[in-house]
């Protein structure tokens, strides 16, 4: 892609020669010949002289001196990020059903579908045009997988589930298995049944080794482009809304209610039935206690609490050792006035 | 099953028609014909008049008025985990080992058993009768699984570990690995050997990806009903006592003992060689710090204190910015009365 | 081996016939007939009559009266770990390629390399000697695994990782799945670029289901000697250096850098770009917040505080009501003095 292209592309001001081809991007430091950077913040960079970019993405308000074309931008990381989706677009793998792949007589493969080596699919399953299931994932009966998924290495997905389009699933999740629930006999805990579904929506991608559990009698439900790291566990009966951001090793618990647009840090913890409003965002291993809304704005600590309630707390957390000492004058004082 | 054949079953008082054929539980909003729902709290329900359930499982004190057959129990919640536990018992799958699992000519295998495609067992392993062992779960040398057991997909087993009965692990689930051992030298770790087994007793169920590390020297032990969910981590040594109840994303640190009937909930940390005493409830994200003996009770927090301890420190915590107020007025009073 | 060689490779002092054959190593009470045993702190033992262990290795002090050989040593542990590294040496297994292999005719197999049923290799990858790949682990294209490692099952690498020599990577370990970055874009998250590697240095072990994500742009790198526990959470760019020590659980953000013998224990959190200086030790649970470089000593707390302070600070809020209540006091006596 020309460089003039890529300015068109991004809607954004070239300056200097259009004419180069890019090939793909890279970090400042490394760029070079056909490589494309970007410059977020110019004032924290220190000599320009270095750098062997063919092309950088720049701020509006870039003035520096440098010797590559420079194409100028509202949002250089946004702009950086969307021209990487272009460049480096998987390119069309030939599809490929591998030999060894067990699929059933009862499944309905779409087309330009690459199912790899060890998959398994069961009866009743569908899987949609352009989904790419890699080495060793397996998919259970009757579940439903949408266009243009890509469902990596050792995924399991297990029956009745439904994926829509576009989803990523990483190596070693699991979706689908039973939630935990139990009812407490006498000298045992009977299973509470675990026969609902999971439906995860578009645009969904969802980080390795995450596990989402589905609903005991209803369903789980993850909405439409949200982004789930490494690691996590979403129990049975959890609804996450559109665009909501989960970092890693974050663990919902059963019926828990995440509205669109929420921001989970790292870590965090939800006990069941809470629900977190539309736009919240939550702090590193924080916690959210049983019972607990959260409204919008920014939260941390266990339990959670607005952000500068927190701040505040651990401050006066710190000054406790002062406080104490001036308890003690306070007592002398008055006593040697008595 | 009849309606009247599920009273029977589970010791109700059957009130209406005990004819009707029940082929299925489902929630109370989403029941219909030939499907049961039950109903915990009949306070908590507004409207019966849109129930469409063949039938209902309610308390003793139910008396609503409703068009539906009802059966009342002590424990509605409990009565209805028990019939779903009938109704939806696994149909016996007809037994079937995959062409393309991989079996060793040492191995023993029972009646009944199924084994997925692409499974593995090692020399002198044993799997016994009516056991399930799903699509690409592996298991290794002289591994002892008991009888009518659910393997599930990739799960791995390492060698010479012990499987009870009707012990269920989800996808991903890893035990017998190394425990996590080295002692320093001046310029490396060396490894702790790692050579011990782990046990897993009857009725045991684990949850996707979570992980049994084998004992240094001796056993990691799991007793008999104990319930474990997803991405849970036991290290080495480790013995669990029996109908523990651990919840998501818990990490129990080596030799650690949890005795007979504990609650741990999600997301707690058990340092090394703490004990937690029979019948022990630990909050959600809490921190067992080395050396502890948890008593029976309710603890929670980071180090675990009793619930009441917990709660009237966060309340102090909280009234700390009037306690400086206080103590600041008590400074200029002493001050203007000098 | 005999117990006389074995106190010639501890450098330790033989007290007893050295002529016996030792064939393993063994916890004290279990060891019997040809079993090495350990003890590191005397003080601790009662009685040793029930010994019956062939051979006890003990500390230079040691000076009970014991029917077995003892060899005297300085560390112990340190000692028996060591010989256990020798008589637990993997046995040398015949190596094999097994039939169910996918192996790329573009990859490069060194000399005694073993790989398991369903394997995958792709393309331009190559595997050193004497490398292990056991039952379905997967390796991507153009990755380069050293000498003597070993792949446990159901591990996957991704295209273009490097992974050095004596590397063991548990079961359900994943390296190199995209990080988790996005940019936001008015009504979506646009993905960062994932486009860069992973590089796992030497003598490296990392647990079962852990994860080591690429770099977005440049490398994530886990440095010589390290030893990571089950299910932690490596994002990009992380760079560890070497010999450090990571429990279970602990969850390390993007760009983090821990530096060369750090120890860090279960459940810990580290924000973002965020250091941890040579040496440092961080107690479990512990968050180390945004911005924060973590100097050598040993830390605690969320977010993290040095020992001392940390302790400080919570024995400071259990006096919490203790000071409500003299407060209370010195009000009411101020009061009555007015």
């Amino acid at each position: 892609m020309k460089i003039g292209e890529i300015a068109i592309f991004l809607q954004g001001n070239l300056i200097g020669d259009g004419e180069k081809e890019i090939s793909r991007v890279a970090a400042l430091d490394k760029a070079t010949e056909a490589e494309l950077a970007f410059i977020e913040k110019p004032e924290l960079i220190g000599d320009l002289e270095t750098v062997k970019a063919s092309c950088l993405i720049v701020p509006l308000s870039f003035d520096k001196q440098i010797t590559c074309p420079i194409i100028q931008v509202k949002q250089p990381k946004l702009a950086f990020a969307k021209i990487a989706e272009v460049l480096h677009s998987k390119k069309a793998v030939k599809p490929e059903i591998h030999a060894t792949a067990i699929i059933s007589e009862k499944a309905k493969i779409g087309k330009d579908v690459s199912i790899g080596a060890f998959c398994c699919i069961g009866a009743g399953s569908e899987i949609g045009n352009q989904t790419r299931l890699y080495a060793g994932s397996k998919v259970g009966k009757n579940v439903l997988i949408g266009e243009n998924c890509s469902i990596k290495q050792n995924v399991y997905i297990d029956d009745n589930c439904r994926i829509s389009d576009n989803v990523i699933l990483h190596p070693g999740v699991v979706i689908g298995t039973d939630g935990f629930g139990y009812v407490r006999d006498e000298d045992r805990h009977v299973k509470f049944p675990q026969i609902g579904t999971v439906v995860i929506e578009n645009d969904v991608e969802i980080g390795a080794n995450s596990c989402v559990d589905r609903g005991a009698l209803g369903e789980t439900r993850i909405g439409e482009g949200t982004k789930i790291d490494n690691q996590v566990q979403v129990a049975h009966n959890v609804r996450i809304g559109k665009r909501v951001i989960i970092a890693a090793q974050t663990g919902i618990s059963g019926s828990v209610t995440i509205e669109d647009d929420c921001i989970i840090a790292g870590q965090v913890g939800f006990a069941d039935h809470t629900t977190i409003k539309k736009g919240a965002v939550i702090g590193a291993k924080s916690a959210v206690f049983p019972g607990k809304i959260v409204k919008k704005g920014v939260w941390s600590g266990i339990p959670v609490q607005p952000l500068d309630e927190y701040k505040r707390q651990h401050a006066n957390l710190r000054s406790l050792s002062r406080l104490k000492e001036e308890i003690k004058k306070l007592k002398e004082k008055i006593k040697s006035s008595e």
